[in-house]
C-alpha cells in the first residue's frame, strides 16, 4: 500500500471568493471548468463548488439532509492509485472494513476510474485512477499545465 | 510561499475503530498519546479524537453548537512553515483576507508555535512551526520514529 493523500478538495459556496482568499495568502493556482487546482507539495489542494462536490462523491450537501445536518463536512480526500484494479481492490477492502460506499467504482467524468466511500466517522474518500493527474515513482502528483489563465 | 498541506487530521469518535479501519486498508501508523500518525507521501494523515481536535483548533465540536450544526466538519488541515515569524505573517494575512481566527498564534502543547483560522467557507487550518515534525528542503514532512508500538 502506497500511503498518500493525492488531493484535498474543499467544497466552497463561492468559488471566486475562495480563490481570492487563497491567492491573498500567496497561493498560486489554475482554474479549469470552475475548479481551482493549487499544487501543494506532492499533492493538490482543490477548490470546487460544495454542491457539485457533494453530488460527485455521492453524499448529501450536509445542510438539512435527512441524515443529519453534519452529514458532509465539505472536504473530500482523494487517494490516487496506479490502476483500475487497485481502485476496485481498495474499495472492496474498505467496504469489508466498515466503510459506507457512496459511489461504486466506475468511469468518471474526467476520464478516469474511481469510487467513493465514507470512513466510520463519515470522512469522505475518493479512490481514483486518474491518467490526467499522473503520479511519479514516489507517488507524488504534479498538477499539469492546463493552459488556463494563471 | 511554499504551497503545501503538511498534515490532514481527521477527528474521530473512536480512535481504536478508526485506526483499525485504516490498518485494514493497508495503512501503517504509529500511536502516540492517543493520536495516530500515518506517513502519507510527504505529509501525514492523523487520527485524533474529534472533541480534542475541535477544542485544539478553537471551534465547537459541530454537534448542537449555537452557531449551527455544521460548524465543524471534523477535519483540520495544517500548513507547517519554517519559522515563528512566518506563522505570525500568514495568520495576519489570513485575517486581513477574511479568515476567522479561531486561535491566535502562540506556543502549542507539542512544543511548537501555531495559530488557527477558518477560511471563508469554514474550513479549518492550523499554521504551524513544529520542530518535532521537521520539513526537508522540498517542504516534505517525515513522521519521525516515535518509538511507539507499530
Amino acid at each position: 500500500m502506497e500511503q498518500r493523500i493525492s488531493l484535498v478538495t474543499l467544497g466552497v459556496r463561492d468559488l471566486a471568493r475562495a480563490r481570492s482568499f487563497y491567492e491573498q495568502l500567496g497561493w498560486h493556482g489554475q482554474e479549469v471548468e470552475e475548479t481551482v487546482f493549487f499544487q501543494a507539495g506532492g499533492q493538490a489542494l482543490v477548490l470546487w463548488g460544495r454542491e457539485k462536490l457533494a453530488a460527485d462523491v455521492g453524499v448529501g450537501d450536509g445542510v438539512g439532509d435527512d441524515d443529519g445536518a453534519c452529514s458532509f463536512g465539505g472536504i473530500a480526500l482523494a487517494h490516487n492509485v496506479r490502476s483500475v484494479e487497485e481502485v476496485d481492490r481498495v474499495m472492496s477492502v474498505a467496504a469489508e472494513a466498515g466503510a459506507t460506499v457512496t459511489r461504486p467504482p466506475g468511469p468518471t467524468f474526467y476520464g478516469g476510474y474511481a469510487g467513493c466511500f465514507r470512513d466510520p466517522d463519515g470522512h469522505v474518500w475518493e479512490i481514483a485512477c486518474n491518467p490526467g493527474l499522473p503520479l511519479d515513482d514516489a507517488g507524488q502528483l504534479t498538477v499539469p499545465d492546463f493552459g488556463a489563465t494563471p
